[in-house]
C-alpha cells in the first residue's frame, strides 16, 4: 500500500504541470537514440501518449539517419554527403522518401498506438502540409545538393484538423515542390517551422548530445539556458557547431515567431520528454527569446 | 536525474488507467475523515483535480456530519438523532442547509479551486437538480423525522451543463419539495441517485472503515468483492449494518440503474481515490453486478 | 371577454419594450423589501423570469441584512459596525457566507424556480466568479474589517455558461482571496463589477427609498436622472450620503465600463423591475453616463 | 403608478402560459376580418410577434378570398364557384397566384414586420415546400376544377430553416405540380397539413364565426370542446357544414398527425389569438383527439 | 464512347473555374430575353443550378419589364414613363409588386427547381431585405415617380441564412419604405446594392446587348474591359447612355464597396452565365476596379 | 463560340449525375494502367477532384504490383507468389510496405493534389483504420503466406474526418495486426470492406480487362450487369477466375453490407471513373444486389 501511495504522490506533483500546458502545442523533433534504442523508443511514444491525455497537443517530427543509408547500401546505391547533409539524386530522393513515409513514419505511428495514443502520420506532400524549394547551400556556390529542399511555407490546416478529432499527427520530413516533386528536408528545419506556424507554446529537440556544451566533451559545461542574442556569439566562437547549427536555428525561428521556449535535450535519457516539461528545472539547453 | 526518471515512470504506469477511464463519470461521496483531516481534505481535492485534467468527468457529493451539530450547539438547539438519521424540525433544517450549502459545500469548492481545478458548488435546489418528497422510515410508523426527504427526481441536466463548461460540480445533499420546501437528505442515498441518474461508470463512497468487514473489527476480514447477488444474506445475517446500510443501498441502486463498479473505500488513506481508480487492485470493498 | 381583451393589449402594448431589450443582459441589485415582504419577494422573482421568457438575461445578486444579524444574535454574536459596514471577525465571516450562501441564496433560486424559472444561485467562490482582497476603509486607517474583502477581478464565465444553458444566475455577494480565504463584500459593489464584467445593458438596484431625492424625506424633489458628471457635487453637498453612496458608486464603475443606463428603483414598489424596464418613463433615480 | 402595476399584473399572468408553450410551433390559418379589417389585421400582426418574442414559434397561412374577385373583375374576368370553391382556369391561376403571393403575402409580412418581428413570406413553390396534384372533386366527377390542387406533400425544411434564423414563416396556399404547375389550394387544408408535417402543438384557424355552433346562428349553442370521433356524426347531421367543412377536416387530418389541439375561433374578436393561446377557457371551438 | 470521353474531357476543363470560384457569391441580374425566351430560361437556370452545384453561391436578381404591362393594359391602366423610367402611381405600384413577386419571381424559382436547384424567391419586404426611400429623379425637379423607390439599406441576413441552408436566392426588386409602403426599384441598383452588400466576388447583368458597343450598333466594337476610371468619360462622351447606364452605375457601386469583377453580358446568347464564369476569356464587357 | 457553348452543354448534361450523387461516398480502387500509364493516371486524379468539387466523396484505395517487384529485384530479393498472392516474409513486408506507403501512396496524393484537390494519404496503421490478422490461404493448409493479411476490422472514423475537413483520402493497402505488425493485404479486399464500413453508394474497381467476359478474350461478351445471385454459378463455371475472384469477392461484401451498387470498370479508357459515373450506360460490369 506504501509503495502506491508513493506513486499517488507523484501524480499528484505532477498536477501543477498538467494545468501549466493545458491545452498548448508542443512540437518534438524525434530523432537519434530516442528512435533507434528499442527501450527508449517505447518510453517515449508512452510520453507523448500521456502528453495528450493531459491535455496538451504534441506533434511529432522524426529525421531518418542510419535506416536510409542502410537501404541504399542494400540497394547497391552509396551514401554521399556535403557538410554533414545527404547529396540526395533522384534514385535516393525515391529511398529517402520510401524510409522516412513508408517504414519510420509508421514505426512511429504505431509506438504510439501501441502505448494507447491515437497517431496518424503525414509527410509534407499531404494536404501540401510543407511546400518547399530547391536547397541552395550557402557558400557552396558550385554544389548541387539535388533534392534536398528548403521548407517555403507550411499550411497546418491538416495538422489542426487532426488535432481536433484527438489525433497525434506524427511528420515525415518531406516536402512538396511546386511541380509536385519530393524534397528532402533537414527535420530540425521542419520542427522548427511547423512550431512557428502552429504557434506551439514549446520546440523540443531529442539529440544524442547533452545539450549545448561550452567545452567540448565536458558534460560539466552545459549551458542550462541561453537568450537568443547570445547564440550568435556562441556560434562565431564556435562553441555551438556541426550538426548543432540546424538546431539552433530551427530554435531562433521558432522563437522569432513567437514560441515561447525551446529546448535541445538528451534523448538518450529515459523519459527525457516528461523530464523536461514536468520538472521546474528541466534537462539540457533551454533557449528562449 | 534517476529520482525524476522514477516518477516519470510512475506517470507512465497511470497511463492504462487515464485510458480505461476517458470520458467516463465518477461520482464521489464525500466524507468523513476525507473531509474533516486537514492533510487529507487537501489529497482528495487534488486527486479529484487530476481526475479531471486526465479527462474523467468526477462529480462530488459531501455530508455533513459534525459540522451541523456544533453549529446547532452554538445557537442552542439540541441535536435529536432516530436510528442514526437526525431528526430535521424547522429550525433545524434552516441549519443544516446554511452549513452544508453555505459552509461545507464552498469549503470542498475552494479545497478543489486552490488544488488547480474549477469546481462549482450546487444544492438541490439549483436548477431543480434533485426533487424530493417527505422521507417516513421503515418500521417506525409514528415517528415524524420532520423535514427529512427521499429523492424522487433527479434532472442531471444541469451537472452536465457544467461538466461540458470545464467545471467539476461539488452537490450538497438538500432536495427541494413540490412546494419549494427544503428537505435533508441522505448524502449517501444521493451518490446514489446521482450515479444512476449520470449513468455514471463509477461510484465511490468514501468512509471511515476500511470497506465491509466479515468479522466486526477484523480488518483482516474484508470482503473485497461482493456481488449484488450476496448482499441480501449479509444484512440479513448482520454483517452489514448502522450507517453501512444507506451505503450499500446507494451502491445497489447505482448498479441496477447500469452504473458497472460501486466501491466503499478506506477515505483515511491518503489519496484512497487514485489507489482505487488507478491500481488494478483498489482498495476497500467493490460491490458490482 | 372585453377583460381579457384589456389584458391582451396589456401583453401588447409591452412589446417594443420587448424588441428593445431582447438578448440583452441585466444585472439586478434584489434587498430590501423585495427581499423580505413575502408578497414583493413573490413578484419581483415573477419579474425576473418573465424578462427571461421575454428574451432578456437577467443576472441577480443579493444582499443579506437582517437575516445575518438575527443568526449572530442566535449564536451570541454582537453585531459591530464601522460607517455603515459590518465589522467581520472570524467567527462572523462564517455566519454571514452561510447565511448569505446556506439561506438567502437558496431562498431566491427557490422563488424563481417556484415563479417557472430555472435558477442557479453561486457564490463568488464557485469557478472563482468573485477574486477579491482585504478592504481598508478610506479615512479610516487605524480600522480592520477582517473579512469584508474588495473586488479585484471578476470572472464572467460561469454566468456566461449557466445564461446559455439557459439558467438565471443568482449571485451571493462573497469573493474569494487569494489564499481562498472568504470575503464579505458590499451587494452594491458586486452588482456593479458584475454589470460592468458582463458588459450588461442595465444595472437596477432595487432599494427601500424613492431615489435620489434632493431634499431629505421630499420625495417630490426625486431625480428622475441624473449624469455622471453630476454626481461628484451631489455627493460634495450631501445629497447623495450614507447608504446611498455605494450605490451610485456601483452605478459610476457600471457606466465607465460601458452599461447604458443604470437605476436606483423602490423595490418596496409591486412589479418595481417591470415598471422600470416596461414603461418608458420608468421610476426611481436613473444615472446615465 | 396604479395603472402601471396593474399592467405589470397582467405580464405575470402570462407568464405560465409562456412556459407552457415554450419552443412549441402553432399553425395559423390566418383569413377572413383578421386579413381585412384594418385594426383586426395590426392586433393579429403583433399576436404573432408577441408568441414569437415569448419563445414560441408561430407559422402563418394565409387565404384570399375577396381582393382575387376584385382584381379579376378589373381584369374583366368573371369568377366561378363550384361547391365554394373557386373553378381555376389558367388565367384565373395567374390571377390567383399574383394576389396571394404578391400582395396579400407580403402585406401580412409588412404588417408583422411593422410591428416588431422578421417575418419571410414564401409559397409552396420556394424550396417546393408544397408539392401538390390536381384535385378532383368527390361526387362530381364531370367537373374540372382547373389549377385547383391538392396538397401531396410537404417539405418543411424551409420553414425550419426559417424557424431557425429568427423568422416567422407566412406560407401563400399556391401548392407546385410535378412539371411545376402551379395549384390554388384550400388554405384550410394548407394549414392542417403544415401543422401535421411540422409536429405543430396548436392549429388555430381564425375564422368569421364563433365556433362551431350546435344550432345554426344561435351563438349560445357553441360547442366549445368537440372530440374527434364526435366529428362524423356531426357532419351526418349537417351541424358542421360549408366552409366549415374543410376547416374541420384540417382539424382532423393535424390531429391524427400528434397535434395536440386544434381551435376554430373567431378572428373578428380583437386579440383573438392571445386569448386563446393565454387563457385557460380559451376562444371558439376546439377539437381534441 | 469517344464521344462520351470527348464530354468528359470538357468536365475536367472546368475544373481550374470550379475550384477558382469556390464558396464564392456571384450576383446575377436576370432580365431580358433570359427571362423571357424559352430556351435561354431554362438553360439560364440550369446554368445557375450548375454553380450552385460545383460550390459557388450564385444570387439572382429579376427585373420584370413586358409583363408588367402587359397586365397593366389588361387592367385598363395605361403604362406612363419618364426617362425610361415608369411612373408609378397607386395602382400601378400595386400591380407592379403582384406581377414582380407573384408571378415573375416564382416563374424562375419554379425554372430552377425543375432544373434541379431548390429555389426561394423573396421581395425586399421579407426580412426587411432592402430598405428604400422615394426615389427624386436628377434633373427633373418636378417629377413625381410616385412608388418609385431608391435603395436605402441592404440587410443580406436573410440571403446568408438561406444560403447555409442549401437554397438560391431569388430576388425581386420590390424595397419596404419607412412606413411599410412599397417601392418599384431599378433591379440593376438592387443587383449593384446586393453585391455590395454581400461583398459578392462577382456581378453579372444579363443584358440583351452585346456589352458595351465603342461605336452604337456595331458590334466588332465591344469593350472588353473597362476600367472605373474611364467610364465618367465614355458617359460624357455619350458612348455609355439610356439604359446602360444604370448597368454601369450598379457595376461602380459594387466595385467600390470591393466586389472584385462586373460583367454586363449578352444574356441573348445561350449558357451566357457558364461562358462568362468558366471561360477565361469570357464574353461582353467587363468593368474592373 | 460556338464551341464553348458546346463545352457548357456538356457540362449541363451532368447536372442530374451531380444531383443523384450529391453528398454520397463512391469508394475506387485504383490500379493497374490507371496508376502506370502517365495520360491515364493524371486524367485519374483529375476525375477524383472533379468528384470532390461537385459534392461527392470519393475515397480512393490504391495497390502496388509492379513496382513492389522492381525494388524488391534492386535488392536482390526475388518475388515469390502463391496462386496469385505475394509471399510475404520479413524482409517483403519492409519492402511492401515501404514501396506502397512511402511511394505509390505519395505518388496518387501528389497527382491528385496537382489536380487542384486536396488529398491526405494513410496507411491502415494511421489511426488503427485497418486491424488486420494473418491470413491462411484456403485449401492450401501447409502454406505459409507471411505477412499477408485479412482484413478484420476497419475504423472509418479518420476518414470521416478528413473527409469532413475537405480531404480525399488515399488508403494503402497495409494492415495492423494485433501486436502492431505489418499486413500487406489484398488492395481489393480493402477497397470492399472501406466501402462496407463506410456504408458507400458505389465501390469502383479499375482494372485492366473491359469487365466480366461470358466468354474468355472476346470483349464482345462483356456482362454489363450481374445479380448478386447469379455469381456463385459463374465462379463454379470458370467465367469468375484469377485475379478476377477477388475483386468480385470485394463487390459481394460490399453489397452484402448495404452499398448500391459496385463496378469492375476498365481503368485504360480515358476518364473510366466519369464515363461510369456520369452516364446512365456505365462501362464494364455492375455487380448490384
Amino acid at each position: 500500500m506504501r509503495e502506491y501511495i508513493e506513486k499517488a504522490k507523484v501524480l499528484i506533483e505532477a498536477l501543477p504541470y498538467f494545468r501549466k500546458f493545458y491545452g498548448k502545442t508542443v512540437v518534438i523533433k524525434y530523432g537519434g537514440s530516442a528512435m533507434e534504442d528499442a527501450e527508449i523508443r517505447q518510453t517515449t511514444a508512452a510520453d507523448i501518449v500521456l502528453m495528450k491525455y493531459v491535455g496538451m497537443n504534441p506533434v511529432v517530427i522524426h529525421g531518418g539517419g542510419k535506416a536510409i543509408s542502410e537501404i541504399m547500401e542494400k540497394m547497391g546505391k552509396k551514401p554521399v554527403f556535403h557538410k554533414g547533409m545527404r547529396v540526395t539524386d533522384d534514385e535516393t530522393k525515391d529511398i529517402v522518401e520510401m524510409v522516412l513515409v513508408g517504414r519510420l513514419n509508421k514505426e512511429v505511428v504505431t509506438l504510439i498506438n501501441q502505448a494507447g495514443g491515437k497517431a496518424v502520420g503525414v509527410s509534407g506532400k499531404d494536404g501540401n502540409l510543407i511546400r518547399s524549394s530547391k536547397y541552395y547551400p550557402k557558400g557552396s556556390p558550385g554544389v548541387d545538393m539535388g533534392f534536398v529542399g528548403d521548407v517555403k511555407e507550411i499550411n497546418p490546416d491538416l495538422i489542426r484538423s487532426l488535432e481536433q478529432s484527438g489525433y497525434i499527427a506524427v511528420v515525415a520530413p518531406i516536402g512538396v515542390g511546386e511541380n509536385g516533386e519530393t524534397h528532402n528536408i533537414n527535420a530540425d528545419s521542419v520542427a522548427g517551422a511547423l512550431a512557428a506556424a502552429l504557434k506551439a507554446e514549446k520546440l523540443v529537440l531529442l539529440t544524442d548530445t547533452p545539450g549545448i556544451l561550452r567545452a567540448k566533451g565536458d558534460e560539466a559545461s552545459l549551458i542550462s539556458t541561453l537568450r537568443l542574442s547570445e547564440v550568435e556569439q556562441l556560434v562565431a566562437s564556435g562553441v555551438i557547431e556541426g550538426g548543432m547549427i540546424p538546431k539552433v536555428e530551427a530554435c531562433e525561428s521558432a522563437l522569432k515567431a513567437g514560441v515561447s521556449k525551446t529546448h535541445i535535450i538528451d534523448g538518450r535519457i529515459i523519459h527525457a520528454l516528461l523530464l523536461e516539461i514536468f520538472t521546474d528545472k528541466g534537462i539540457g539547453t533551454q533557449i528562449i527569446p
